[in-house]
């Protein structure tokens, strides 16, 4: 008799991005004429076409794809170096960050990376996540077996929720109590917060103390605007003994269609066995990715490639320009609306109160009825979330400009 | 503290084929002269380029992704509905199976699915393996922790090893104990068999009796050439209610370094939860894909479509062809040589016995040192391939016919 992994059955509903794209999908059903003007700034997707660098790179790759002399196999499951070290060479050596490029693992995305990064850690660490936050982080121990049932408000037991509020600025202090690994998103999905270098030094400090493991998500870097904000943790000293780095191009290169990410793994990052003995993850991780993973499409690490070349970072500086314009857009019109908001200085999410007594997809179904805007429930990131909501600035400007027009104009 | 995941340190050596890469490498610098006429016959990689209907269709892709009114962020994860259409009509439908469009799962590697699967099954199920295999059944499930230590000959206590060898033609008959997941492979690889209908039917016969699942790994589908051998396990009746199908398009369309494959997951395909209850598992896969998978590349599901053209058809027609009349010379070759072989005729590889007394790695480097060829040995897949070897048919004409020459060269 083959058994199903009973711990999937303790997930709450459909995952967050699904269900918006349910229920917009029947509104629009229900609203022909509403679903022509209704303009989406719910899942943090890209709208703008891809860099000119890129396209000549995907170009390039698929004719020598169409050549017996250029042609192109398997490739090495972690990447190919010439990408590992573009990676390595301007996202951190060229800052002054110590990292080799056999640290790099290419992926096809960060979010898969976040939830397999699982494999390689012991089922017995007790695992801290903040809330509110990208679900992937507590679905993925929900599955892994981590967790006991979710109560009303969605918390799961098991697990050490951080709660993010205005108080802490949405950063919170390591916990009293002790965790072995702990998930840091910044820039924040969904806040927009950033953690700045003395919080990121008290959670690197804690994690040496603790000899725990700091998972830390940096899908947003690129949006980073403030030049006292860190844009890895590697610039913390001692990271490289606790933190494991995840990245993306999904939102810098707007890769969200395209589909590559990468994770550092510094060979310095070690963890225990359970008789106590400590080892490096490096290996295992390595080891993951050739047995589970056959590496990214070679068109797809060429594209990646070239956005390192002086047009590509150019043409990335633009398009994080044209993205954080409309969040300066957002924040305007949604404080003109009376609004308290959150983020969208170096993130391109704005983190809103939805007026008091009205719940996040209270908000959610108004804004789609009303305003035919999508936005985000923020309950549907932790239940620290209940009474926000996440606007993104992914759109054109004339589609920003149009957002705070309707938050305005919306009655409460 | 943080805590690794023991299991990985149960898994022998590395992974086979960064072995093999590691120990030509080796070989190559010690070597440069015989290393300029070095073929490689080991890892089972395409050489030919992408057929011309994929190509054109990608280069249109890259268009769409360049412009703001066609460009494409997240798909759906499970996949688009063009390509998940295209699929289960031609490659089911049309040929009388009855699967529906949304039983296809689109995923960016075989390897990767026959993996992850494990992630939606519990850890209580008794795993059978057929022996030698492709070494990922193995190594995921040591990973998972179903597994004790490895014996000498690598073999991991607590799965159950379903010996293929020459007396079963190596298929094996279901096993007299019960066993809960049971690991497919036809046409096999590493031993070229495919297994008939009658076979096929006793084992969905078992399934069905014991309520066990059948992971049916058909990526060599396209290289039946007999008739009667079945392209699909869905051709048995009731294999819709035991059985999960994983296809890849690396190995038709020539798409190892491009990443394109499909798991079918049956509606009808139910599994129990630890209190006995059934349900079914279609739902748990596809909450695996949202949460910890982000869709393959639109470019590349954009190639995969183009399969299913006429052109496209065709093409992938001559590649099989091609391959397979390499197949033809290398067993001719081999057998000139005075060798034993199996397989090669509906699939692309020749499964070798290796003379008398020489085990499968004393091949390897005889035939890499003396020949300057590059074959995968046989103990690589499992403790009872050992004393075999496998020759790969992805190769040019031109050096197919080399290597049969060089085959026949050798003394041992």
């Amino acid at each position: 008799m083959a058994y199903l992994n009973d711990n999937y059955l303790k997930l709450k509903a459909g995952y967050l991005f699904p269900e918006i794209a349910r229920r917009v999908k029947v509104f629009c059903e229900q609203n022909p004429d509403a679903a022509k003007r209704l303009i989406r700034c719910g899942i943090g997707d890209v709208t703008e076409p891809l860099p000119a660098a890129v396209v000549a790179a995907m170009h390039k790759a698929v004719d020598e794809m169409a050549s017996r002399g250029t042609f192109k196999g398997y490739g090495p499951e972690q990447g190919y170096d010439f990408l590992r070290a573009a990676i390595a060479k301007n996202d951190f050596r060229d800052r002054g960050l110590d990292v080799v490029d056999d640290e790099i693992f290419v992926s096809d995305g960060s979010k898969c990376d976040c939830g397999s990064i699982l494999d390689v850690l012991g089922h017995q660490n007790k695992i801290a996540i903040t809330d509110p936050v990208y679900p992937v982080y507590v679905d993925t121990n929900v599955m892994a077996g981590h967790t006991g049932e979710a109560d009303e408000a969605g918390a799961y037991e098991g697990l050490a929720y951080l709660p993010c509020t205005p108080a802490n600025g949405f950063i919170p202090e390591p916990p009293k109590e002790r965790v072995d690994v702990i998930y840091l998103c910044s820039p924040n999905n969904p806040t927009g917060a950033t953690a700045s270098r003395a919080q990121l030094a008290a959670w690197v400090e804690y994690a040496l103390n603790n000899k725990s493991i700091i998972l830390f998500d940096a899908a947003y870097e690129a949006y980073i605007s403030d030049p006292a904000v860190p844009h890895s943790i590697y610039e913390i000293p001692g990271a490289r003994e606790c933190a494991i780095e995840f990245r993306s191009f999904s939102k810098n290169g707007g890769f969200t269609g395209t589909r590559c990410a990468f994770t550092v793994v510094p060979k310095s990052l070690l963890a225990a066995t359970g008789t106590g003995e400590f080892k490096p993850l490096h290996p295992l991780w390595s080891r993951r990715m050739t047995t589970k993973f056959n590496g990214v499409s070679y068109v797809v690490q060429r594209a990646a490639e070239a956005l390192y070349s002086p047009e590509g970072k150019a043409q990335v500086r633009q398009l994080i320009e044209h993205y954080m314009g409309n969040a300066k857009v957002l924040v305007a019109g949604a404080k003109a609306a009376g609004l308290t908001v959150h983020g969208g200085v170096n993130a391109p999410y704005i983190w809103t109160e939805a007026p008091k007594g009205v719940t996040s997809w209270l908000a959610f179904d108004k804004i789609l009825n009303e305003a035919n805007v999508v936005i985000t429930p923020g309950s549907g990131f932790g239940s620290k979330g209940e009474g926000y909501f996440r606007i993104s600035a992914f759109n054109s400007r004339a589609n920003a400009d149009e957002v705070a027009r309707r938050l305005q104009a919306l009655k409460w």
